[in-house]
């Protein structure tokens, strides 16, 4: 059986949907995810979109996505691609999934001019970031990510 | 003298382009910017815009800036607001300018849905990491950033 990798569409947000709850259960967070099909279909698909979307189709299922959109780098004055989530349902891993994702996204940047990539890994996922190490990206350390949310950002703002 | 906080312009853009090459020279990075004023027209000021930009004008001169743009949270199924760079010159520190600067884009966060602001920040900086650490932002620790650029980008997709 071959796989498919193709653009996300309005009519895949409900398997799309799916493939997050099963990410989060993934990165040990099942409760996490407050996401509706409305926000996927608003956000993804509406007027104003927020990201994009590539999936991987196995036999008239999705078993895989990534969720990404640009940002912008300051330093290289161009759009750089950043990847929020990319993954694979853990019975179709070993096919070449991932990496196909990965590479389509990787075409995508450097057609529209990006000069890098950028994504976020848990530290305790040592196949991705074996994985990431092997096609030569970097861990980039001196960074720190910060956030700010709920309570203190409200509080904040007053 | 009082400050002024507000959106930036398309006339800024050479302001703005001058605070960038500073921010370099304050991140240790004096020749890593290749931007240039037609890539802030382009993607600041354009048809496709990337990113957004509020500046800190004293005695009608800009003497601050944050460079921004919305990226999107899987989890909270909204749309986060994703600091990408936030300065202020050197001589005009220690009167709440960067202050400013970080609350009128929480506001901006708020009122456009969403849930969290999300920034790096480098490790040796230690007033920046004092300073979020003092309004409630979270290191998110157990997150590594990755990257792909360069040789190893143009490598991958081939």
């Amino acid at each position: 059986m071959t796989f498919n990798i193709r653009e996300g569409k309005k009519t895949d947000s409900k398997e799309i949907l799916s493939l997050i709850n099963e990410l989060a259960i993934y990165e040990k967070e099942p409760d996490a995810v407050k996401t509706n099909i409305d926000d996927i279909h608003r956000d993804g698909f509406g007027e104003q979109n927020y990201f994009k979307t590539i999936v991987c189709e196995l036999d008239g299922k999705l078993v895989g996505f990534a969720l990404y959109f640009y940002t912008w780098s300051t330093w290289e004055g161009r759009p750089s691609l950043y990847l929020e989530d990319l993954f694979v349902l853990p019975e179709c891993r070993g096919q070449g999934m991932g990496l196909a994702l990965l590479k389509r996204l990787a075409q995508i940047a450097v057609k529209n001019s990006c000069k890098r990539m950028d994504w976020a890994v848990l530290d305790w996922n040592k196949p991705a970031i074996d994985f990431y190490d092997s096609i030569g990206a970097k861990h980039k350390k001196e960074w720190f990510i910060y956030r700010l949310e709920g309570n203190a950002l409200d509080n904040f703002i007053t």
